[in-house]
């Protein structure tokens, strides 16, 4: 049987949601508050889950250096202190709803994981809004 | 693969763990504390879990106004400031253990919910003791 | 200059916001949901703020032993599992709200505590609302 | 001796810290990543701690349906979803730093609060940088 | 379908990242910090979660007076207050990490919980890192 | 008035409650399980309150970057991941109570902050346990 690893990190951000194809109008009925031209941020929180077989001889399943590496150069330096839509590559043609945001994070630490484990991704946009890839 | 959205909430209830077939005596020795007839209470929190695939247009899995509303009225508006025992058809011949809540706000919900999604809940009634349907 | 030794506690209990003296829908228009007759109840977290001077031979201020010997036989042992209305003595006639009850609680381990010492209550009814006493 | 009541909101915002009569290079210097000509932004929490006696008839400092309303009106309404820079008179000429936001809430709500009461406004940016006003 | 039920508690303990069979050199290499030999400690938080069908009588799954005792009995006697290395018969010869922890306490609790139960565990070190067998 | 800025950090490290000069058996009747001799440990979290005027000028009390600086040097770089007993000086000959550490926090951190600052610091030792200097 498996054993997860759990690190939490968290990063700051600006963003708005919206769809650039959509009128204002449209935006505002589906968007509400979050439409916001001007913008308005959260503090994101992430808490990354790695699966698999611990190592017999150090007891690790994976070197936890290994892994905030990992996350600060994906998501952390990438992420924080950004404006999501104006700043980063991923969300320039993306709505970056907890959704979308989920999926990109998974997407950034899978390519950089040992293929040997598994992944699921935990966002938090507030205390009581939060989403997970996979489900 | 599917994302998850959560959406947590909170109620404050009035309970009595006891089954009216049963003596007090018996009642008290298997629920101990929990069936004083005069009543205890506490704060519930619950997280909703919903499953399913994200809508390509919006990045959205499910309108959270459509969820809140959902919850506020199956879940809030029923149970909130309430003896779950006395004031609610629920609990009228069923006991209230954190179990049988959970079920019953799954069911609640679920009858509300479209049937695409899949739906966990998990029903806090201390930080120490929580419950979770489906497991 | 004196140190502050916290100690943390919770109960659980049912109460009622009313005045008997009043009628339902005065009661109802000053404590709405909270004036429910069959009871509605919260998880009660309260913190023990104690402040003295350190013993220079043990390092403490208070044993903590002899601090949660008084939290649970003058605090726990009172409320817990209890309906503070019917089954306490302190709120027979005196409306359990926060600011009544943190002053009861006050009252009953200033009692039982060694006069060196200064105390402060806090009391949550819920995590966004909460209570101390003295201010 | 009086008692003490605190409500906690949040509100999601995004901000830039710096001085519009500065360089970039100077604000850079003096606030780093939170210069982001971009924005970047935050989930705030606040607690508002209202001090005062406790009405003998009620057992209620002040009814929080009152307090919440002030809350509502004067603090979240105007900064929840908003770009504090852009989208308020508070701070188009003003930094908003947690030192500044948490005077500026403190004197909205002070400006409503009837003057019998002693006001404390606490402002969480972080989980792990908070302010206080008054100290 | 089936109903979870989680229970929480802590214990405090010391413990030493290394191998025996190592150089000081290797072991902190691997460990780093946690390779003091004087030691380093935590706080470690453990959520016991038991799954299986509710007993339709009394609304329970387990009655948590016995699922609490096998944790004390088990887990918290064996190791709250304790050198996990030197005081324990289960880390004499196994590397204390978070992995292995969560393993061992898995199977002594797994040991003692009726088959008709599955069990998952979850250990926290610290508030961002963790451990959960089976993943 | 004067406005305060808090800043949250954490270390781990293994401790004994005991007096060299007393028999074991007194130290076990004063310091019970806490007097381990082969030690146990703690998640220690730290909150360190600056008060002080905001500069007009920035909008900071303080740079946090300074005050991180102190935080780190001189409190973490010092007890982080450490026997407090056996790797330190302040507690060769100091039992570390969360009394005695909360104060010898409070002056390594007070010699090195600019004079016009007043300080207090918050220890907690457990979620339920923690001290404050001065009080």
């Amino acid at each position: 049987m498996k054993v997860a690893v759990f690190r939490k990190a968290h990063f700051n951000a600006a963003h708005r949601l919206y769809r650039k194809d959509w009128s204002f109008e449209k935006n505002d009925e589906i968007f509400g508050l979050c439409n916001n031209p001007n913008w308005h941020g959260h503090n994101y929180e992430i808490e990354v889950k790695v699966i698999g077989e611990v190592d017999k001889e150090t007891g690790y399943l994976i070197d936890l250096k290994i892994l905030n590496e990992i996350i600060n150069k994906e998501v952390l330096n990438r992420f924080d202190h950004k404006n999501l839509n104006l700043d980063t590559e991923e969300f320039k043609d993306l709505n970056p709803t907890g959704e979308n945001i989920v999926v990109v994070i998974y997407n950034l630490i899978r390519a950089k994981l040992d293929a040997k484990y598994e992944l699921v991704v935990r966002l938090w946009e507030t205390e009581r809004n939060y989403f997970q890839f996979p489900a």
